[in-house]
Formats: structure tokens, sequence, C-alpha cells
């Protein structure tokens, strides 16, 4: 029988760091190791070029009558640095107690062969499984993928076919409590530059006659939230995705503890909007955050400049239904509109990412029209883990952004059912990443349920 | 007879860095050029030692009954980097058309040079000359003269033997006006930290709880000018020296063209505190200058942060009658009482400078009890001024801060004569720097004039 936790193991010990070109051998390692894995189990194996890192795409066809899910994966990892703070070496996997060490263990090796292994085991089975799958499984998650919206351009046809995408690559808030990731904040991102004078200046010989561009830009960042911590741009809220009871309901489930939130975070105060607690803000409320801040001398000690110049990067976090263009607009007009005199301001766009939701069947706002496969599994995926877990999945937003998500929604129409398998001590992109051997024994038996679950 | 220019090529050779060790050589040379030639004129010269380069004190005795004159100046220079830049080599003298060429031409050695021939000259003319003089020439002046303060200490006694110091180290606005320089603006520099989450935080996972330390500081900054262009903090313009008519009317003589100004800053609006125009607000007015902002991510692109800390640091020109640690304390209660909860401010102090300010005999606000030989310097300086350069001298309160000043006033009581002799084409701190040669035969002239009419 497939044993996910050896094959788990070999697919540690290639380090796939996408990021670093020095792992280039690990990267075509993994991607063998996965393809070579996929085809032993009888999976038609492609490799997709792209411009960094190639895709797998690996299908099992059948019945056009079957249902058909596409299991999203990751093959590459995040760097092991700072190696010295390792307890075991980052590509030797290392199980200690219930726990395999080892970097990508978490993310995403373990949870993606917790779903390969799902798959093998009931194919081992069942061989006339009346299911369609399509592995989907990258390289390039950790670096942004890069080549994604290129490769979904190509095969958006293709992946249409399918009825929906099913993956483990979110989280467990913990070891009893399974997440159902519904919705994922989107993004939008660039930096405002506010220019003064044309050169330095000495702030003796010229300070007290121009507005120093610091200050200008101090001035127009103030304006941009309410004292009741609202972001503070006319329209910015206007398309915001109303929260259903239902979603606080769910959340409250969770009984989030405010005082140890904010130990953990290490304030004294909250700053949230109206109407939100800390753990319904982070999920259901958009922000806008300064990201980083610069200008004039930064060094030790003192230099009496006004300087010429002086940035903010500047990030919106979004919720369903904002467009990211429609609000970096917005809140380049409203600076533009607050600029005093005296200074100019420039914008640099950086890069944006829709928001996502996805309302699992039964609920006031589900959608009339949605597939019935993806009702399927939503209803398959609660009856799995309600079973192997002893308690009904949470269905909750995020706060983060996983901006493939709604690429292949907007590319395909194909919604994602998100199962979370890493807790908060796993140690992501962290030293001693380790997995938890046993939430992957329980997410392989709640997986091979779920996906025998939606044939029927 | 003593030529000023030979001896100027002299003092320019010594390549006398003073905040560069590789340029000790340089150092130890210039001083020992300095030396040697008060030495020769008949001074009794003495080195006097301190913890980074020596202070040579070159003293002409005689009748206590004689008036006392301190004449300052230093021997040390700027780095000449970058050296491509130069078209000449910086310590090369090189003299083309009415210009000598080379690092410290202008500041200080040829305003210098200046006087010490005027001296030479006056003293071959007149050895039974009945005027008492000690030069006072420091190696410090450009690392911010940390030696200064000791030796003041050490040496106040007999400075207050002295009558007051006569000094070259300011400007002349253009070729045909002298100004004596009036007041000088003080300086009170600190740097704000504030502190919101203990660690920095991913803005998907927390954004939107908590306030980010960016918006914070931004938000504190903004509240420190009103629009107009005031410093907005309780009790800052307490103690600030009110502006005589006089002054006004003075600096009026000046003609400064407003759009020219603007257009040398690169600038479409001047931001200045309502009555005063921005050659008034320079001058006469404190200010509130952000020297420099940071914190979160200042790279290429993007990371989507919320940094645990974000700084500014902050300088406050000062006007006389302000006390450089009382307006910090203020501003610092200030920036207390406005810090939003949810984060934490501390404050890093560095440095303060007292301003400065010495009114000419026959203004309204002379002082009754006024030094009669300061007054008959002054009196010397215009007759001088106007004979050797066709039109008086304006006398002008500047901008910019020369913390030796208010030191020798507060540790001996004598009040400064200064008397600029560089012009803003003379490049200072910039490659190219040059010295004009009319400037300084007139220059020596005009100190000739000086020295001998405090003795009448």
């Amino acid at each position: 029988m497939f044993d996910p936790v050896e094959k788990l193991k070999e697919f540690i010990r290639c380090p796939s760091v996408s990021t670093d070109p020095k792992f280039k051998e690990g990267m075509v390692g993994a991607q063998n190791f996965v393809s070579g894995l996929l085809g032993s189990l009888g999976f038609k194996v492609e490799v997709v070029k792209t411009d960094v890192h190639p895709i797998v795409l690996a299908s099992r066809g059948g019945d056009p009558a079957w249902p058909h899910v596409v299991i999203y994966g990751h093959y590459d990892v995040q760097p092991a640095d700072p190696l010295g703070l390792w307890k075991t070496k980052p590509f030797e996997p290392t199980v200690i107690g219930n726990r395999i060490y080892g970097r990508g263990a978490a993310d995403n090796k373990g949870p993606l062969m917790t779903n390969i292994a799902a798959v093998a085991q009931l194919l081992e089975e069942n061989p006339g499984l009346p299911l369609r799958i399509t592995f989907l499984i990258e390289g390039e998650e950790e670096i942004g993928s890069p080549s994604f919206p290129a490769f979904l351009a190509a095969y958006a046809d293709r992946l249409r076919q399918a009825d929906f995408v099913y993956l483990s690559d979110t989280a467990l808030p913990n070891e009893s409590q399974v997440v159902i990731t519904c919705g994922l904040r989107g993004l939008g991102l660039f930096d405002l530059i506010v220019t003064g004078p044309k050169g330095d200046l000495h702030s003796g010989l010229h300070g007290g006659v121009l507005r120093n561009p610091i200050q200008a830009l101090a001035e127009i960042c103030a304006t941009l939230h309410t004292p009741d911590a609202r972001v503070n741009v006319p329209g910015f809220y206007d398309d915001v995705l109303e929260v259903e009871p239902w979603e606080r309901a769910e959340l409250a489930k969770l009984a989030g503890d405010g005082k140890a939130y904010m130990d953990f975070l290490g304030i004294d105060a909250f700053y949230t909007p109206p109407g939100f607690s800390p753990f319904e803000a982070i999920r259901f409320q958009p922000t806008l955050e300064f990201n980083g801040v610069g200008g004039g001398y930064q060094g030790d000690g003192t230099k009496t400049v006004i300087p010429s110049r002086a940035f903010a990067k500047i990030s919106c976090r979004l919720v369903p239904n904002q467009e990211p263009d429609k609000i970096k607009g917005l809140v380049m007009e409203a600076i533009r509109a607050r600029t005093p005199k005296g200074v100019k301001v420039e914008f640099v766009d950086q890069h944006k990412g829709d928001a996502y939701v996805v309302v699992p069947p039964g609920r006031p706002n589900t959608p009339k029209d949605q597939s019935p496969v993806l009702a399927r599994a939503f209803r398959a995926t609660e009856a799995a883990v309600t079973a192997v877990w002893g308690r009904p999945p949470l269905y909750l937003r995020e706060g983060g952004s996983v901006p493939i998500i709604p690429q292949i929604k907007n590319a395909t129409g194909l919604d994602s059912v998100m199962l979370g398998l890493f807790l908060p001590e796993d140690n992501l992109h962290a030293p001693n990443e380790s997995f938890n051997l046993d939430v992957m024994e329980k997410g392989v038996e709640t997986a091979k349920r779920i996906l025998s679950g939606i044939t029927s």
C-alpha cells in the first residue's frame, strides 16, 4: 500500500527552493519525483514549460459524465535560511514523535502528499473509481506564481472541463478543528512618492520657507484613516461584500481570545472599524496599510537636511467585490486631492490580486446556480471531516491572499474547496518547519472520503 | 611685504581634512604652517592639545589699556570627494583669472589668510600698533568642533580678557555687498521612534486589527504644523525674540527676488508663517523640520509587512531666546500627548546649540551696557566697508547655525563681529571650491581699516 510518510521523505529530500538558482537541480528533482509518482499511479503526466519552473499536469480521464476534480499543490519550497537555527537538516526529513521535520514538510509537500496518498489508496481499493482527476502542481508558488496567468490563458479551456478545485494549502486553527477557507482578501499595491525641492537642502539656509516633503507625506498619509479605524477615502467601501450573519456565527464558534491575541501582537489596544471584532475585521474588512516609509537621512546621529523627496509603500487588502484597480484609483485620487501646495506626488504602480469568496451550499447567500458537483463536494467534505475529526469544519474567510485561487476562478469559472492541514506551530517559512503526522493520517482519510463522496 | 596669495597657496597645499584619519599628516602640516606663520609675525604661539585636532592660540600682548581682539578661523577643510568632478587638483592651488581654486580656498583658508595678511601688513607698517590680538584657530570646525566646549572651559578666563571676536567665516550675498552677520539660529535635534507590535507582522494575517506604526508616526508628525506654516506645539513661540523694524528694513535692502528663489529651490509655492516673507522667515522664525523618516520595507517591489516600528529624525532651528532643551521638551510633550493608543513613542536625544544675536550700536534695541570696544569695532567696520566697497554693510541675522559663536558668548561674554567673505558661487563643501582674489584684496584692506580703527 502507498506509504505517504515514506513518499513524503523522498519529496522533502529534493531541495526545491524556487527563488534561488543554486537549487535548480533540487527543483528538477522535485518536479521529476512528483511526475514519476503520479505516472506510477497511472496518471498521464504533462510537464508544462514556463518562463521559470515547469507546471506538472497529471490527468486521469474517464467517462465525461464522471465528476472532475483539479487537485492543486506546489512542489517548490521557501529557502531554508537561516540554517543555523535548524535542529535537523532541512532537506534530511527526520521523524521525531508524531512530526516530520524538513523544509516544505507543511508548505506544501506534506499536505500535497496527503492528497496524492488519498488518490493512490482510493484507486488501489477501487481501480474503477468513477472520478476524473487532474493534478495541477506548480513550482513557483513561493515566488508569487509569475507564470500562472500565462499558463491559465493557455490551459483555461481544458481546466474548464473540470468541476472544482481541491487543495490543502491553508491552515487549521488547532489540531481538532478543520477550517474550510471560503474567502481570501485581494491586494492592491503602489508606492507614493512626494517631491518638494529639486535637491536636498540645508535646513539652516532654507528651513522655514518651504513644505518639507516628509511633512507633506505625513500630512497626506494621516488623512487616509479615520480615528475609528476606517479607511478615509471616498468610495472605498462602496463595493464591499456585506458579511452574512451565518459568517459571523461561524466565526464565533472559534471563540477567539482578544486578550491573548493582543499579547501575541504585543499591543495594548486594537484599532478596528466600528461593528467588527478583531477576528472579524481581519476577514471581512478591507485595509489600507503602510508597508514602508523612507526619506532623508536615516543613519546614526543627525544631518540637518531638508530632503528632496520621501515615499511610502502602500497596500490595500481588499474583500470580495472590491476591484483592485478601482480601489487604487480611488486612493490615488484622494491623495492627489489632499496634496498640499509646494510638493508634487507621483505613484509607482505595483501588483494586485482579486479577492475571492465561495459560499457553501445551503446558506442564505448560496448562488442559485451553484454547480451540483461543487455542492456535493462541500457536503462530502462536511461529512468526511465530521466523521474523521469528530466535529464539523468551520467555513471561514481568511485575511490573507492566495492570488491563484481568484485567477483560476476568473479564467475558468472553477471554485475551490480549500481544506487546511497545517497548524500554527508548523513553522512555515521559518526554521524547523514540520508537519504533524496525525494530521496527515486524518487528512488522507478525510480526502479519501471527500473524493469518493463526490462520486456518489 | 606679506603676500597673501602666495601664503594662501602654501596653506591650501596642506590637505587638512579633519574628518578622515588618512589626512593626519595634512592636518599636522596645516597646523604647523599656520603656527609657523604667526610665529614669524612675532606672535607667541601655543598649540593646545585636544582629543582630536589641536587648537592654535597665537597672541600679541601689549598695554592692558589697548583693545584686544580675538581673531577666529579654522585650518581644517571638508573632504575633496568626489575627486572626479574637480577641474584642478584640490590640494594644488591654481589661480585662474581672479580666482584661486582648491579645497579650503574659501572655507576657511582664504578668509583666514585675509585676516592674517591684514594683521601682517598693519604690523609691518606700524610695529607699535596699540592693539592686542589673539588668533584662535581650530582644526575641528568641519566636524562640529567637538573639543571646543572643553577648550572654552579651560581658557575662558584668558579669553574673557579680550573685548570681542572678529571672524570671516560667513557669506557675502554678492561681490558688491558686504554683510555683517548679527544673528544665528540655534538647533535642537532628536529622533522620534514609534513602536507598535512587538515584531513585524504579515499584513494579510493581521492587517485590520492594529494601528500601523507608520500610520501613527504620520498622524503624530502631521499635527506638528498648522496649515499656515507655524509650528503647532504649545509654548513653542513663547520666547521668540521679536523682530525689530530696523532688521526688516535692513533685509529689505537686499531686495530678494521671490520668484528667483522659488526657481532655485524648484518649488511652486512657499510655506512661511503669517507676517514673514521667505527671506524673513529663514532669519527670524524658528522651524521644526523632519530630516529623515524610515520604517518597514524600503526596497524595490513590495513586501506586505506591518512593521514593528518607524522613526523620524526631527530638528528645530531656533531663534534668540529660545532655549534648546526647553523647546525639545515642549515638542516631546506635545508628541506624547498626541500619541494614539496601540503604539508607544520613545525619543533619542541628539545634539543642540544655542541661537545667537548681537546688535550693532545705535539701534533701538542696542544693549545699554554694550562694550565700548565692540561698539567701536562695529563703527570701524561700517566705515571700512563703506570706504573699500563703496557702500555700507548690511546687518543681518542668518538662518544657519555656528555653534561656537554662542558657545564663546556663553563662556566668556564676548560678542562676535562676523564679516563674510565667501560668495554663493565659491562652491563651499563641493568640487571646484574657489576664492575670489578681488574679494581677498578688498578684504585685506577692510580688515586693516577695522583693526586700526578700533585703536583710535
